[in-house]
């Protein structure tokens, strides 16, 4: 088989990939080894940046998302003993968020390229790189696939990156104290807009995904387990750190899923090796609390669709050889406000005499009492302008 | 001997406020270790915020500041290659920086005060606080001065914090792993702006206390000894630190003085002991990357000058109740600031395998590409507004 872009991953990078490649005249095959219904199941983020949604409404998936997604205008900061709304409105006009599940963007995406003829091999086995510097393939189960380029969409731990020797990656990582507890319950959300709370018990996110059913995050510690929280416990805390502000009172409901999120930050330089290209989580890792995981792993692949785009029409490599230091320079803004939101918002132990809690706090007055400080966040928590970074 | 306040120190703090409690008919008595002419001499920090400047004109000391500091309007962050400035004009209009060196300010105060007939006894010996919760009374050489209340504003190594029970004092402390190298020449300033150069050699910053004389910073280890560095090795190390953007030459001449400062972040909490207010460097240190360890004793000053005022007045404690928390949210946030710039600039080794050097640089990035993240530097570095911190 042949096609001039090999896709390694049906997630959100592969597939959009595979979708704007397709809107521009080249054709691709995306290779995944889970199932479709796996696929389309994996409970993962849900808050898309300005960029992404005008990325996705672009290329021709928007209409659910527009549709039954949920537009936020602000985000709620919980410290003290009070909320503090961050608006965007007022603070960045004309940008928002949206609210829509990973899973619903994966299930628009594979129903578009399906509809399109983008060829996805579900439940491919033993994938494989070949020959990233001379004529690349693929292999998968007994098949082989020629093409021009591989697009590494396949995550952290795919088969792309580690196809890579290991002398021509540089690692960088960096790893925390604790780990996220998500629940995912049956109760309609508490409150209209995400809560992010500093308590003093550590932090907690109340997110949603709809009018009827709620997210929500505990930091817990690194080596906690799901299997270990109870549901009353699981409700027990979300209430103490959440009801910390007066009048507020969090509604509970069935947990119909409680998982348990490492928190990690990693980047691979360059992302680019021969005519192997990563993207997405493939190439770096952010820990959630900035909710960009898949809002930059849509940036990694605006890039790459324009620059093979530019390849295939014209035969020059001019955006291929810079895919990498573009994508860079906005992985490295974006991890830097993912620790920047990590190490304000959680609890980090008082190993260091209390300063850096005291700093902490500082912090968080800084973001309520400065217009600037709160447009940073602001500015950062809709999505940097792709020109920018 | 009798005053209203007996105040330890002849630095800023101790004589604005004794010239602040004059303005108000109070009177103050102030005692100091050293000789009048080695408190004017000591050669410390040189960047006075708006704020600063508006308070020391107001109380009567402005006019030499005037005539012969210098408003600066901006300064330049050199990094990568090039210089970007934080222009204030634009991003905080109406509010800038004075260059005035402080042993100038020191001059003026105590002049000021002396015209004003507040006594002040240099180089008093033996300096002692006495029964801080009763009667307060201070020691000195065969004197005694019994008061209603102790300002102590004689620096971290001073006597005020020392006569606390240690039981009493909850300390924060963060230590750096390098120093500062101090260097002050007689030579014209090679830019009209204070530069903050964060080179890949570590940072260095060049100053200026008048059109002669320039005063320059280089981060040197913590262990550094000023004698170890011949005027050749520093021009050599700040030449090379400095030259890193096209056309820029530094400008060499005679070395007049080296010195090494520690860097520290410190706070004592709270920072009022029954009849002794601590006030500047006695209750908190910064590192002197933001240039604030003079602004903010000047802001603990303002502070406890209207709540003595209003004591002495009407007999209401209610100021000096509040003053410590009034004190410690702007002193928090300024800590914060301070290690922000620190951090920021300096550089830290490779400890991490470079991720914090990637954050670093996206930082800086992000100070130079975002209006809102140069505006937080650019309100922080002219000085918070009293009434926000």
């Amino acid at each position: 088989m042949k096609a001039r872009v090999g896709i390694i991953g049906a997630g959100p990078a592969g597939l959009l990939l595979a979708l704007l490649l397709h809107r521009s005249g080249i054709d691709s095959f995306v290779v995944e080894r889970r199932s479709r219904a796996h696929c389309e199941s994996r409970v993962r983020a849900g808050v898309l940046e300005q960029g992404t949604v005008d990325t996705l409404t672009a290329a021709g998936v928007g209409e659910r998302m527009l549709a039954e997604g949920h537009v936020h205008h602000g985000i709620e900061l919980r410290f003290g003993g009070r909320g503090h709304r961050i608006a965007f409105e007022d603070l960045v006009p004309g940008r928002a968020i949206t609210v829509y599940g990973q899973q619903e963007v994966v299930k628009d995406l594979i129903a578009a390229n399906l509809a399109a003829g983008v060829p996805i091999r579900f439940e491919a086995d033993d994938v494989a790189v070949h020959d990233i510097d001379g004529d690349p393939f693929l292999t998968f189960g007994a098949d082989r696939l020629d093409c021009d380029v591989i697009a590494g969409c396949d995550g952290f731990h795919g088969v792309s990156r580690a196809s890579v020797p290991a002398n021509r990656l540089r690692l960088f990582e960096k790893t925390y104290r604790f780990a996220w507890l998500g629940v995912l319950a049956d109760v309609a959300p508490s409150a209209s807009e995400l809560v992010y709370s500093a308590s003093e018990r550590g932090f907690s996110l109340h997110s949603m995904r709809s009018d009827l059913v709620s997210r929500f995050y505990l930091q817990v510690p690194p080596d906690a387990r799901a299997e270990d929280w109870t549901h009353e416990a699981i409700w027990a805390e979300l209430k103490a750190r959440h009801e910390t502000v007066p009048g507020f009172t969090l509604a509970t409901g069935p947990i119909r899923e409680v998982d348990v999120a490492v928190m990690r930050s990693f980047v691979v330089e360059p992302m680019r090796f021969g005519r192997l290209f990563l993207a997405g989580d493939a190439a770096h890792i952010v820990p959630p609390t900035g909710a960009k995981g898949l809002n930059l792993a849509v940036a990694d692949v605006r890039v790459l669709a324009a620059a093979l785009g530019e390849y295939c029409r014209t035969g020059s490599e001019a955006g291929l050889d810079a895919y990498s230091a573009t994508c860079l320079r906005r992985v490295w803004r974006v991890q830097h406000f993912s620790s920047w939101m990590t190490s304000l918002l959680h609890r980090f132990g008082d190993g260091d005499g209390g300063f850096d809690r005291r700093i902490q706090r500082a912090r968080l007055e800084g973001v309520v009492r400065s217009r600037a400080q709160a447009t940073v966040l602001a500015e950062n928590y809709v999505g940097l302008p792709y020109e920018d970074a």
